[in-house]
């Protein structure tokens, strides 16, 4: 338990993570009477809903990450360090990290997941998956290269294996990556070079459900389906991944041999939060109370990806960037309450729960398509792509950024190019 | 000696490198009669003059580079080979690249130079050079790096090493980098830090002569040396570097600790052109005939920053973009002229010799500032930093870069922000 609260000596609030949940909070929890310590093991802030257009090469990195020092730089209560948590003892609510170890009076666990690989970590150096810059500039990096290296001379099967590109997992993001592959592959590059013809680039994205983008209604996503089809995906239903080795894909029906082979089909837990003595489900994620906290232990919080509940609506919290937002204020609000009521001597009542408020989902499939579903409506095409468009603009942070990308969007749908297809090492 | 040519058969035209010479030679010899084939390390075309801006988080890599690909993707008769010359044979015609090898009937080497330490490579580690896109991005994480490392809680001295950036080199681009990064430390970031003061970054130029930017009249150097001091940069003039460790920089009255050195002081000639067998200045510059071949085998040319030559007006051709691109241009006619005096079975005139023409040159010190010198007149202050921001953005290459850039210097010049500062590892 808190002591009652001295004006003269600021309540400790320790954020790891600067993600969508961790800002959110520190941006709630306004005024002196906070000393926030926000941690993050990156400098920055990162947009994940474009981060495959960093991949693809269609944005650069800095255009969809801002520093969160930046971001907070009027936040006057609020410390930033760039950092990692190495250990989280919840009885003495203490966190060790790398260069320093923190007491608080409030956590807020706000760290993410991690890339998963279903036990099958050795797919890892062979399939990368896309959860942070590095990881999109070393596939854009590596995509390119096959491509570059297909163009000097080599022979035919070679030539088939450096411009095949196989996804594995057909939720938003396989979708979304296999739609700009695709494009990137058979539109934009196919005009520079002289010895690779568009139609042998592959673009292969497999899914071992019975249908792509399951949150969406059935007809949205055979839609999906259809759609990258006629971009020229081939869309694998009902397909397992049995082995991933260097260049090669091994199904139930045999192997697809791609230099190129991108994870997008699951998430885990970091180990950090694995250690911890809180339920979890299978994926790791922690089994949070209906307030975002952690059972047993009220003065620490969980939000975004890294948890799993049910809300006060019965709803499950997926996740996504606005229920990270939304629980992340949920439980900033959590905290000023219960200080309010300490402040005000009155008795502690009971803490409010989450609801999630769903404002939508949507997924891009390509150029001028999009699947959307907000309201109880359902929405495909060229609609649903400007909607896309739209929103995502608008939760870009920062005026810069939102006018960069949106330039970058307007050249590359008039002219097929893209702005970033610049190789390093 | 070439036999009479055959309209069957083109003229097979290497170039190796994709800089401006390189880019100029290429564009200037069209049509099917060529069989061009250009050879870069590098997919994509780099505006070296704004890569400072990379490396102090101004613009972001794509900005200021394309592909190579994309640059010539009109021109039908040029095929790009992202690879790399291993070995040069002159007598027999023959370029080895690391996966093939190509015989030629015309050789335009457009290599460029790297860093040079003087025979100290061993301070390659400790003080990078700035010559490449993987450079900037990686001076640009080092030095934002050593701040968040400085804010998370060390002791005095250790804070001021990290805060202290040491640039070895007085000449356009050590003047660069010294004024964006003083503005770096000293206005971008200072806001955003809780316990860095902006006072404690310390930027130091050092410089081995008795004054800055030597290509200028002496009272521009003199203004460079107090903008730069004004703006807080400690210039130190008639200073050599004896040494230089992990961390530290010894001069002849004592050593500085810095945690970031930069190393703007030299260039020399890369290992394959040390190997041919041409004469070559101290730093291995190949000292070319009038024309740009090399003596002895008149097939053979250079072009750019890895030459040393005389025009035929008694002018040093100095190593900057402009000079690189008016002798590709130049390299390409004299080819363009013997094939047509062939053609026409006329007798083998001399041919021409080349004329740099020397548009003016300028340096940025920071904002508002520069110094510029162009036929005959010299400027300085906000009217050459005017000039030198349109030229650049005049020469930049591509309409989206342009644009993009520009975008981002109005940004950074009305906020003081910089919307590149992400750390990637």
């Amino acid at each position: 338990m808190i002591d009652q609260p001295n004006p003269e000596k600021p309540v400790r609030i320790l954020i790891l993570g600067g993600g969508f949940g961790g800002l959110e909070c520190a941006r709630t929890l306004k005024g002196p009477r906070f000393a926030i310590t926000l941690v993050d093991r990156e400098n920055h802030h990162l947009f994940q809903p474009l981060l495959y257009q960093v991949a693809t090469a269609g944005l650069s990195a800095p255009e969809i990450a801002q520093p969160i020092r930046m971001l907070l730089r009027d936040q006057e209560n609020v410390r930033i360090l760039m950092d990692e948590a190495t250990g989280i003892d919840l009885v003495q609510r203490r966190v060790t990290l790398k260069k320093q170890t923190l007491d608080y009076d409030y956590l807020v666990m706000a760290m993410g997941v991690r890339t998963g690989y279903f036990g099958h970590d050795e797919w890892a150096a062979h399939a990368p998956g896309l959860k942070n810059l590095d990881d999109a500039t070393r596939i854009r990096s590596q995509v390119l290269r096959a491509f570059e290296r297909a163009e000097s001379g080599v022979e035919d099967a070679q030539r088939v294996k450096l411009t095949t590109l196989v996804i594995v997992g057909g939720g938003p993001t396989g979708v979304e990556m296999a739609g700009a592959l695709a494009e990137l592959s058979r539109k934009v590059l196919s005009q520079d070079f002289r010895h690779i013809r568009p139609e042998e680039a592959q673009v292969i994205l497999i899914e071992a459900g019975p249908r792509l983008l399951t949150m969406f209604a059935e007809d949205l996503s055979e839609y999906a389906r259809q759609r990258l089809e006629k971009m020229g995906v081939q869309v694998r239903l009902n397909t397992m991944v049995k082995h991933i080795g260097p260049g090669s894909v091994d199904l139930a029906d045999g192997s697809i041999a791609a230099e190129n082979i991108i994870w997008a089909a699951g998430v885990e837990a970091n180990v950090l939060t694995k250690s911890l003595p809180v339920p979890q489900d299978r994926a790791g994620r922690l089994l949070v109370q209906p307030d975002g906290s952690l059972p047993g232990f009220p003065d620490a919080f969980a939000v975004g990806d890294m948890i799993s509940l049910t809300d006060k609506n019965g709803v499950k919290v997926p996740g996504v960037a606005p229920a990270a937002s939304q629980l992340g204020r949920h439980v900033a609000r959590v905290i000023l309450a219960e200080l309010q009521h300490r402040e005000r001597f009155e008795a502690m009542q009971e803490r409010a729960a989450f609801g999630y408020l769903d404002k939508g989902s949507m997924a891009t499939i390509g150029r001028s398509s999009a699947v959307a579903a907000a309201f109880g409506l359902k929405f495909r095409g060229f609609l649903a792509w400007l909607m896309w468009l739209f929103i995502h603009l608008l939760f870009l942070v920062g005026f810069r950024n939102r006018t960069a990308v949106m330039l970058q969007w307007v050249y590359s749908y008039f002219t097929w190019r893209r702005g970033a297809r610049i190789i390093t090492r």
